[in-house]
């Protein structure tokens, strides 16, 4: 059963049965689309960051990282345009009262609904007898805008508030700081900046499980380069972002696509933006984003802040430009077990698999006694407590050892160490691989060097 | 030069000058004590978290992850008393306006603070004629409550906004989301839910650096318990929770204190709490805590509910009691900056170095070419690539060598590699330890398993 089968409602309730991902507030009736991650989901997530930081981060001398406070002072969003221009554009039912995002109702007339104008929408949704979802009649107000940060304020003296926002993109911080990050660091055009964060969007309509959420983590990060290498450089990290993607997620490649943004789609800034799809089973949909911003963002600091935001080179000053990799961590997370769930038939019965890529399943290795007798569970406990030294484990005493191996498959564990009353003779014991099913009989001495070896293999 | 005799200033210049820490929204003049961790801090902070991820969920069987939205139901907040009680107490000053924490003001007037009511602080305030601290005048309101929680508000259907708080503690999603842990992950009593995460108080007074801020980051869980082994427990997670912090982050244990709170002090359904504190240039101050919960949290959310959060066990149904370890995350890279910054006399010249824990530290190995000469940078590039795939490298070509070594120390990384015109000759490079300052010729092809040694031993 290839993914593009799988309904969501499968996907929802295999991922709240099985730790992944639970509905947010659930025992008070929820909170607009939100999710919490469970023990499994939170491990995987992790992992996905962690692959992410390791290899855009830790592992390249031209890149460094950073965490800002979510919080920041409102000049900053003021200066970016999104205090302005960070809008959803929004109708009301005046028959049920119900409120959409108006570029939803149309789209699918036209091939990309992003760049509409408020009056192209109205214009559409008129054109084309767009009814209400809700009720069906067709009587909408106008459409309006809806800005998507959520404010709050800092309580200081009294009488006088000061509203600020939550932050709505990672990006921005990156600018604030970069003349600090710079100067410490030593660095020199090309370098980035990346960061792994939350970021709240006020969504009317979020949905799709945990694809559209008030709250969300992106990694993303600023590549700050001189103008004259934009287009190498964007070819540069645009095949980077795909091979991450499909070598080291191991997102199945023909489950990905690219779409280049159009004119008015794109930010008018920026002259190329490119969307990383991926085939969900409601639809190609953004998982990452590519997008040049010239030198837009650090222009608009330098002139709202009057801080000088330019580089000097060889006696020469200027602004540097950048390339902007988006990753969707949320998004990946959810696209990650969109791919990696299978059912398969064996036997007869019906086998749920998840085929993560190993390093990345939240657990590397199950240790199962056949039995809850001590005797069994006096020799798997220190079997767990070395392999623990090493890998991510579980350990597992309760039910058949048949339920248990489709447990550990549902949830993506690569290998079942199984303890059985022969390894109380053999000091040996049985290591079952997740996708072959294959079971092969092991010295307990070695058991760490074997697993090492599959991993590696 | 002990880490008492530091002041503030000097790490705070440091944080910022070594890119660990800088001011947030510098260039638009910052936002009430708010900070950005930079390249180094992020990493420092990072390797703290991982370090506690591994140490309380990865590696123990009887704890779990979970990953929350930070926005909740108001009613998770109504129930867990938050809304009501969750206040700090402030006065102003109605000559010059100005608005303090009441507690604040008769610090060190009395033992602890904490447990007042605001009765009982006006009344200090008044017996010891406290003058404000802005003005010098004597002319205070009445002690206010003033709630910490953040609130914004959920953008709609027209007209019904839903008001919504930023969270201000970790804790209660785990409550929340007890059952639906309990039953996916098929846990029993005892065991523990484990989160990381950022949450926000709008604290009147943030200040000290980083050690009270607007939003910081905790390290958490909650230990699901029985009511008979309250005690037992509370002493095992207490010495677990000095252990960890002496032993695996490498604080010095003469800088930590345990204080036990008393019953004014602690929250009225806590029988024992106890704040595990360091010695910093502005006091011994909390930096961790423990809390016996009981079962108030259980109860309240199950009566708020309606929703049955008790165990069943052999037939007998009832609700677990909680134990509660904090780390303050955030307080936490503070204190390791504090306490790993030395300042020493090297030949005549004063030496800063930063003795981190060497797993700990943001790189693990520096490589060092003596020159930028390319026929150094075409050996050394290729060391860098081969050690980055198992340790944290940073590559710096520029300054004299002994700059480079200072620098290297100043941010704590343990070893240094040195390529210079003798590698050329003879396939070996220098390696030069942080502590000792000592360097050892090791050959090329051996310094990956030089290096681990180095971190084993």
């Amino acid at each position: 059963m290839s993914k593009n089968t799988i309904d969501m409602d499968t996907i929802v309730g295999f991922a709240k049965q099985r730790g992944f991902v639970y509905p947010g507030s659930d025992i008070y009736g929820g909170l607009r689309n939100s999710w919490d991650y469970g023990p499994l989901g939170v491990q995987l997530k992790n992992n996905l960051r962690d692959a992410w930081w390791k290899h855009y981060v830790e592992k390249r001398m031209d890149m460094v990282g950073l965490d800002a406070a979510l919080l920041m002072n409102p000049k900053v969003w003021e200066a970016s345009g999104h205090v302005d221009n960070f809008n959803d554009p929004l109708v009301d039912c005046k028959k049920c009262k119900a409120r959409f995002r108006a570029d939803d109702l149309v789209e699918g007339i036209v091939p990309a609904v992003d760049g509409l104008s408020g009056d192209a929408i109205s214009a559409l949704i008129e054109e084309h007898d767009v009814k209400c979802p809700e009720c069906g009649e067709y009587d909408f107000t106008d459409v309006r805008k809806f800005n998507l940060l959520f404010e709050t304020s800092l309580g200081t003296v009294e009488g006088k508030k000061q509203d600020v926002y939550l932050r709505g993109e990672l990006a921005q911080s990156m600018f604030v700081d970069f003349k600090h990050v710079m100067t410490s660091m030593r660095k020199k055009i090309p370098f980035g900046i990346a960061q792994v964060g939350k970021v709240f969007r006020n969504e009317i309509t979020p949905g799709n499980f945990t694809f559209r959420t008030l709250e969300f983590d992106l990694m993303e990060f600023e590549y700050f380069i001189r103008e004259s290498d934009w287009e190498e450089q964007f070819e540069y990290w645009l095949s980077s972002m795909q091979s991450w993607l499909v070598d080291d997620i191991g997102i199945n490649k023909e489950n990905v696509r690219i779409r280049e943004q159009d004119e008015e789609e794109r930010a008018h800034y920026s002259k190329r933006t490119v969307d990383i799809e991926y085939d969900s089973p409601f639809g190609w949909k953004e998982l990452f984003g590519l997008a040049y911003r010239g030198d837009y963002d650090l222009k608009k600091h330098m002139e709202a802040s009057g801080v000088d935001l330019r580089v000097e080179e060889d006696g020469e000053k200027y602004l540097p430009h950048v390339i902007e990799p988006t990753f969707g961590l949320t998004r990946l997370m959810l696209f990650v077990l969109l791919d990696a769930y299978h059912e398969e038939e064996v036997k007869g019965e019906k086998r749920v698999v998840l085929k993560l890529k190993p390093e990345l399943a939240p657990y590397h290795v199950a240790v199962l006694p056949l039995s809850k007798k001590e005797e069994l569970t006096k020799v798997a406990e220190p079997i767990v407590a070395e392999l623990s030294k090493q890998f991510r484990c579980d350990y597992d005493v309760t039910q058949s050892i048949g339920k248990r191996y489709r447990r550990q498959d549902e949830i993506g564990t690569p290998f079942c160490v199984t303890v059985d009353f022969d390894s109380l003779e053999d000091n040996a014991v049985t290591i079952r691989d997740r996708d072959t099913m294959e079971q092969e009989r092991v010295p307990i001495e070695k058991l760490s060097e074997v697993i090492e070896e599959r991993f590696v293999g």
